[in-house]
């Protein structure tokens, strides 16, 4: 299942230059619980000759691929180096110019902080044809299992999605004054390391610090676990609870609402699972 | 398929005060094309006894309940008002008092936009169980069908999700000034009536006006049809094009690589589907 293989497809000829190119499908896996897989990407996992997932997907996804696809693994291997982006583009352009018919599945959704748009233009410019299949995204679904809803006709009309790993990927900074001043609800992806950070930086911006906010780790899974607290103090609770990466920051008024409809704790009792206040 | 059943459920007595209640699944049926469904969101449509649907989930989806589940649409017809949100709580309790599993099903995601939460809310004060199934949205759907992330590494660390129906809801006013401060992308759901008053206080705002935009009508149907401009033009070119309801703006450098990245052109040809760039 985490077999490094690369640019090897059994049965066909890699010198046939003559092989009409296959297709790219860059699909998104949805947020953790394999059941938010859409339709599509159930079809397109089952007719693909190689499959290209990294960490964040559900393993059981890959029991959908068919006896003989090639499964690549490209995510981020403890104590290794993440492949290159570039060496993933490479993969795409080189498996499908033999004609194969590739998915890229991952976690959420491709277009949504998955670098689905970086893929997508090296397809563009190397004439790979390619189709998107939007997936549930772990920034509506996670709240979603912790009984948050991320807008409310009374509390937020508006959502914005940053990642806390901004500094890392390289990315346009993000404005944490003027989220300040936005309101609304905010939610924060993969930044559980930033916590500290971001929340000083949303207080210094003008946020008030008894906002309600909760971080939720492994959203949507049996071992979902979530904190829930303030701005002020949602660093240190989430420090004190343990939790760690994969993690979702939700701050708002909305966050209020996990109180009562914790709904997925019933679902799946656990003795982690219920948001815990105090 | 539009019986506007009330309240009746065939073989179940509404007088069994004794019966245990049934359970309520706030389903997000996807952004339009059927295929987008989620596995779970499907189940849940075939084991219901009443499903209560609105307008924008797809029609293909309700031939997916099984043969004598009650179809109830509670969305807004042709002049008439739309049903009260109360009205709905109201018909989600008392279906699932008579001990029915009942299926709220929603465009795109229940938690979005959707009053799922309000809806959640009416369920657990009445003590009725329930689950959510997020879907896929069509804040992120719409413009990946029309080539366009809604973040990129390059050139967006931010998306934010808003209505242009903020006043008819009722709900908290949209700070568009701080909008305007954030950049990143803004994806603006139900809102081509009031494009040339939110592009205005955007610009306003201090927002460049040579930001490009996009306004995608039907956007992951077959009559997808979609309009590209800038934040100064796209009012007037999306009015010019007669786009209408149901339609999603995005705003941001990212709307640029709708250019290259138009994919669903190719998979459904169609006189009206390429984005107009002139």
């Amino acid at each position: 299942m985490t077999t490094m293989t690369r640019y090897e497809q059994p049965g066909i000829d890699e010198e046939n230059g003559g092989t009409p190119p296959g297709k790219v499908y860059l699909v998104g896996a949805g947020p953790g619980d394999p059941d938010l897989i859409t339709r599509k990407a159930l079809r397109c996992l089952r007719m693909a000759d190689v499959v290209l997932y990294d960490r964040l997907a559900s393993p059981l996804l890959l029991e959908e691929t068919r006896a003989g696809a090639v499964r690549v693994f490209v995510g981020k291997m403890p104590r290794r180096h993440a492949m290159e982006q570039e060496d993933i583009n490479r993969m795409l352009v080189t498996y499908a110019r033999q004609g194969c018919t590739v998915v890229r599945l991952k976690g959420g959704d491709p277009f949504l902080f998955g670098r689905g748009g970086e893929e997508a233009q090296a397809l563009a410019e190397a004439g790979i044809p390619f189709e998107v299949v939007p997936g549930v995204s772990a920034a509506i679904a996670v709240p979603a299992y912790a009984g948050i809803p991320v807008t409310h006709r009374d509390y937020a009309s508006s959502v914005t999605i940053v990642t806390g790993r901004e500094g890392a990927q390289g990315a346009p900074g993000i404005n944490w004054e003027a989220l300040a001043a936005l309101g609304g609800t905010l939610v924060v992806l993969m930044g559980v390391a930033a916590l500290p950070d971001f929340t000083r930086r949303l207080i210094a911006g003008g946020l008030d610090p008894a906002t309600p906010a909760a971080v939720i780790q492994e959203g949507t899974t049996r071992r979902q676990r979530s904190v829930a607290g303030t701005l002020a103090d949602i660093a240190a609770r989430a420090a004190d609870a343990g939790l760690t990466a994969p993690a979702t920051t939700v701050i708002g008024q909305v966050v209020a609402m996990g109180n009562v409809l914790a709904w997925y704790n019933s679902v799946v009792p656990s003795l982690h699972g219920a948001i815990s206040h105090s």
